[in-house]
């Protein structure tokens, strides 16, 4: 008989820790220098290098047509000065894949951009289905006070572009003021 | 400034229902004469044409890779002599797209089938992902006494045959057994 992949299921908790997971990735604050605008926060909160996310793969498949990524990400609750604890985001290597984000618990935003500098953020919590479209770097952020956390799809092979947001950050942030969320320009634009 | 595809968000509710869908298909029994197993049973019920499934689009993309259809079904509970309320099922137009089911509430079970005739059935509830792999072909039942809710996602390219499930049937049915849900082989197979 033909050899085809094997169907399979796992549980995923509230919290996102999915049950036999293939793989967990984890972003401390030391993964991710230079990436808040408040730089003197950040090395004053480099001494104690909190975890800001962390990944669980259900299923990480070849990067070939058809198959699809399965993941959660758990973003913790906290600033680095006003601005929440977030992603590093990325644009897709193959920057016409889109992106499902489903939001299990908490509260985050969900902000993008295009090659072009378009910026779009859109709030996120338990039961929200966020579209991202093809060619829009998205980076999630945790704008509540207990851990924000999302089911991800993508196309198998998506892949990744760190490097330009690494670079360049995103044209919008999100910070705290009066007490909430808002989206401001970034001024290291 | 290029048009871009804008991102966008939906409420997705624990019944199923999405906020702003795009489109909502319902199946009735008389959407799907002869897919149950007991010929007697079926046209005893067709009386009442009972509301058998309703799949909520989020989202439903140009057929292209790289895009992403998002949808949920509410899969009511019922039966139809021993074998529990169902979906048609179908392998996807281009057999080697995969899918991602989330449960959201209810419990089921997912049951597929390889063009070889391989099957396999996978239970389901709230939190649970499932993977379909390429080349199975999919349905999913409600083998509980409330709603079976799961989101699903899928390359905007899969597209559909049904054809070949609506002549010939899966090699498994689920039944209920004992006052519980039992995988038993297709007779009609």
């Amino acid at each position: 008989m033909t050899s085809y992949i094997q169907p399979f299921t796992n549980m995923v908790r509230p919290d996102g820790v999915i049950e036999n997971a293939q793989t967990v990735q984890q972003r401390r604050l030391s993964d991710m220098r230079g990436f808040y605008a408040d730089a003197v926060a950040e090395e004053a909160a480099a001494a104690s290098d909190p975890m800001i996310y962390e990944v669980y793969y259900a299923y990480v498949p070849e990067a070939v047509p058809g198959e699809l990524g399965i993941c959660t990400t758990t973003i913790y609750p906290g600033k680095i000065g006003a601005e929440y604890y977030m992603t590093k985001g990325h644009f897709h290597g193959k920057i016409d894949r889109a992106e499902l984000y489903f939001g299990l618990s908490g509260s985050g935003m969900l902000v993008m951009e295009t090659p072009d500098g378009q910026t779009n953020a859109q709030p996120m919590g338990k039961g929200t289905s966020a579209y991202v479209p093809p060619y829009w770097a998205h980076r999630t952020v945790n704008v509540g006070s207990e851990p924000f956390v999302f089911l991800a799809c993508f196309p198998a092979d998506a892949g990744y572009d760190y490097g330009t947001i690494a670079e360049r950050g995103f044209g919008i942030l999100v910070v705290e003021r009066d007490g909430g969320p808002q989206v401001i320009a970034n001024p290291r634009r």
